[in-house]
């Protein structure tokens, strides 16, 4: 018998290679690890019971390589993935780090820049292909601005579509089978970024030429960087059909972006996302970005990796025993949660019919109908006994 | 000769009559001022130079007045506002005071609620088209929820498309000339609003049947609730061609929902917006949707009503002394500003093209391109001097 | 054998009577609850374990009723709080709901209100001696300002220091045996209020001539407006030896009050804070000052009073737990937390004697001490899984 | 005749040596300008008209640095300030680059990386005695946690004191002559850093043996990123008497810290700020704790340092204008503003006095009083167009 707590590939558990492999260096500080190895991160995941990984471009290859370096450094990075039998689901491009992107990337208001940056997605792209990778992401960390008078923000949005729509066109002319997943952040490393929200990448995508192939990669503390409440986002999303992907993490709020381990944030929101993706038809990655704490070594690292798919096991136990607890459904259906379901109008219900039931209207009782009591309390209580294991 | 500071209906400031109206009961006080009659409301804004007023309909007919009341109270502000030659361009439901609306109202799981809510807003388009209006705001205070496992938010948005929907097609069926503003904002009085930002709002509204005819009706202090930029927002919905009406006001971060006078919260992105909403082709009503201090009796109401339109009067001439600056247009030809208007491709530049481009890629010097100065600082200043006055 | 999860009396639970009480007024909506009579408070709460209840004055007695009037009231008081066993270990003053303390209470501009306010506490201060409670909170909800030029901050810390040093005075003159604790808030309702945090406050307290009998009351949700570490805040105020009394409710970050159930918040903060208190030495009531959601009836507003307790014993449980825990005493140690405690200078070691350790900087070899791992991640993981209680 | 907006030493003002020295790290990208020598800073500054620069040890002398390494270093660097006539007022230590500080300096668990902490102040103390700094400050960027249980805090409190005394002890007997100043941040780098805001410095500080000799240096931005008020801050640190520098800066609310040139975050409250430094007596340096934002090259680090101290002339002038002018001092008397400096008191009343005067309690007529406007809307319609030089 398996132990449910034991991360395997079929719970489909991904990390970015800069996410272990973050070196710890922060706006205040030098990097307290060395660099590590894609090649160990790759071993080490996989014996954890990682799905696969994901990457930047410049993670594997450094920025500015040649096209021979690229390959020698690929060809051992390959070897490793085919060895410890990890996938590359999702691939994505660093147009944030190198100073050549400083005032954007698609949206610079250099226009030499914003070709480059096309060519830099475009050769990553191919080798996402050649990987076998169903997603790739676009985090414009540096689309933004910090001065409101020195950006035409109209502009830089005709520029972001046509950027996304040039390579959706590339990706279809090519028959790469992939999918984009745009990853909205409101601020950092910018004062404000384009898109800063789901809502944003979403409402943007409806303008594409080329939306049918375009979805959103929410991450978990980026909403909650704006204090939004990411299970809606989530929620919205799926509702979009547009959840391609998701970066589970943690977040205490409005402040720098943390990046803490899935459920070290908060909690009864990581439980109520697990309950959400589980029972919500989300069959994707869950893929975890965040940033293993800059005062652990590498014994730190693992332990925190571990501990992202060990968290989202336990709130699977969870979520599934409160979903199956009879007194929850009583709750559930006492609070009216199912009746949401029902259409406001009857089948094929007309404006002249509506108006002609008195029910509606003349009749209805407001008073009455306000005493009626909801059972929010009950349910919050009865979803957090469940997360602490006390039923 | 006319003075520019002197507000006039050629500006079309318009005001709600719940915002001079506001009695100041807040969550721990008890009004601070004795109700308004909409009738003096009327006189007194038409006397300091406002365009028109705005309701909810409960601000002129009370709750569960019949249709004998209703005309009488209707009779009497029709007259007032012939009288006083004040429009009512934008019209609005109340769906969140009265506490049969507490679970929500589109969106309440009881779906006898969501039926009433639709009753209540169809008799009040009567009314908006009968005085005229071209836009009916939608703001859904109601609609969201405090517990996650308490609300499908899925379900919950296909009852939000229904009703604005349904809504729509009664409008268009009736031939009323009226389109529909949803006016989004993160939270209060729920603990989370579905459709918190502009960014989810336009996306919700890409989902609709009758997106047509459906924008945004962005509020200054709802988007700053979530430290989002506000001018980005606005600029956004200009983008999709969605800002139908906009609510000026200020606000201090995120906190409770301010609607302090426009200007009293963040004056440098005030005067980014009037210089967006003068230049960028937004011609419909600058409308306040603001609360006098509750410290004020109604000599503070009526002045903070004309600071309301002097400040946003003060900017645009700001605005207009800033574009028109030499030194300014320089500095934004510098900083590059009018080049992201240029396309990044270059007229039917395909992929292949571009990637024949050695310019884009091979020979692209990052290096050198990187130390490109963008002029963000010396752009910010300008603006801050113009707005000071100082230049 | 008693269930250690059902509230008693000797676990110091406490209400406030505003709290079940709230009838669900909020800056959008009518109240959605009827008013509750203080004496079935007090009933009700004694049967579901509760230790007491606390009030402000106006709770109890309307404000303005006469002597003759307030006797009347507070006899049925007492005669409830007697057959039901409940004591009253703390009461404050309502200096906030009448419109005559808009512009302040102690604070205020006009110096006549200013001495109502004094005079209003002196009264309910006799009350709060009789019934033997040993702390009086001061919320000073309505100190604080909305215009920064409006307000001289510095006049106004002069005058709130000469009202409770004047209260504390009187107090120790009558021989009352009474505390007095101050309860920060950043915001609402006024724009900003003086004393902002639990550091605020501990600094002002330090300015007092009586400090003795000074300290404060803070509330979870109020630090959490401002997105600060609760658990920091209340471990601060252990270390002034200042926690004299403690709010325990839910907040979800930086927007309005919300006043949630405890636990329905940031559940993990919440699980570090009862580790506190229940280890830290504080022996007071464990007080909740929250409101039931304006969704519930009555019977929600039960369930939530008991959601409240229940969740404080679960918190303790598992707290209990993780503390006993070996694996959790080794990472402990492991990470160094109780090292913290051994002085960083030797017994009596001079600054001369540190200058002539070696160790201490010519031999320290940085580089090397940076490779230690902290193993904060493998607390933070045993803290949650101690709190699902899933080891 | 002098341009009063022309910066002279005598306007007193100060750079860190880190601010236009800032090589634009940032979490997500690589430097984008080289590194600067201090010797050219300071020639550039003093040419602008600063009155003095300010620094960490490491900024002038590279960590790790022998004796003899250091001594070249502060040879080249006095000569350099002795040439440009510019003063040192303040220096300050660098315990949070390196990686030895990783889990804290004063308050790291390990109490070897605490005593080398101290040794590294001891030594810089002495170079900023020799240097004639007035003030030494105090920022404890790594003194914090991003795990509750990771860190006892007050175990962490203990080891401040004892830090901060032993230091102040080493000055006081080396006979000094310098202040030192603690500099709160809430949080970044650590999730929570102690001592998050000017109140929770002002308390610990009131804890202190050496409490005369500490006071706060408070930033502009690190408040902000609590969303509190600066003013309000800064007011409270000169109410203890405590403001014994200040950083004036920039900052958009809760987020990352933006460090932004002074004027170009919340203008109104930088208005105010000035207004109150000019006429409450503070008389220490106005110290510019900024970075040039990233997109900058050299020229917009240089126009950054000069907009600063422009900024600041303006609202100087802006300040004393409305302070002149007589339809605010009328304002101000209106809304009773110098009436909050009159005790609320008699001169020696006692609380029998106040209990036997009817006007403060049986004859005060609360409903009358409340009706009183109290102006501030009026007040800060003046203070904007004062600002906007528009009176």
């Amino acid at each position: 018998m398996t132990d449910p707590l034991a991360p395997r590939p079929e719970h489909k558990f991904t990390f970015g290679l800069w996410t272990v492999g973050w070196q710890a260096r922060d706006p205040f500080g030098d990097p307290s690890r060395p660099a590590l190895d894609p090649v160990e991160t790759v071993q080490r995941l996989a014996e954890l019971g990682a799905y696969g990984v994901t990457f930047h471009d410049d993670d594997v290859v450094p920025f500015g390589s040649g096209d021979r370096d690229r390959e020698e450094h690929l060809k051992r990075f390959r070897a490793a993935l085919d060895e410890a039998g990890l996938r590359v689901p999702m691939v994505t491009t660093n147009l944030f780090t190198h100073p050549v992107f400083k005032e954007g990337a698609f949206t610079a208001n250099d226009r030499d820049v914003r070709r480059f940056a096309l060519r830099k997605v475009m050769r990553n792209l191919d080798l996402a292909a050649e990987l076998g990778a169903e997603t790739y992401v676009f985090w414009g960390g540096r689309e933004g601005a910090e001065v409101d008078v020195a950006k035409d923000v109209r502009a830089a949005l005709d520029r972001y579509r046509e950027a996304i729509d040039f390579l959706a066109s590339y990706v279809k002319d090519r028959g790469y089978g992939i999918r984009f997943a745009l990853e909205p952040k409101p601020n950092e490393p910018r004062g404000d970024i384009f898109l800063p929200t789901v809502g944003h990448a979403l409402a943007f995508i409806s303008m594409l030429e080329h939306e049918d192939m375009v979805g959103v990669n929410p991450e978990v503390g980026h909403e909650q960087m704006s204090n939004l409440n990411f299970v809606h986002a989530a929620a919205q999303a799926l509702w979009h059909d547009k959840l391609f992907h998701i970066d589970l993490n943690g977040q205490h709020g409005p402040k720098f972006d943390q990046d803490l381990v899935f459920g070290h944030g908060d909690l009864l929101s990581a439980f109520a996302l697990v309950d959400l993706l589980e029972a919500g038809g989300y069959d994707g990655p869950r893929h975890f970005d965040y940033k293993p704490l800059r005062t652990e070594a590498f014994d730190g690292v693992w332990a925190s990796a571990a501990a992202n798919m060990r968290t989202y096991l336990l709130l699977k136990e969870r979520a599934s025993a409160f979903r199956s607890d009879p007194d929850v459904q009583e709750a559930l259906a006492s609070a009216g949660v199912p009746e949401l379901s029902l259409p406001t109008l009857g089948d094929g219900e007309t404006a002249a019919r509506l108006l002609s039931d008195p029910a509606a209207f003349e009749n209805f009782d407001a008073d009455a109908k306000s005493r009626r009591s909801h059972g929010a309390t009950r349910l919050d209580q009865l979803a957090l006994e469940h997360l602490l294991g006390a039923r």
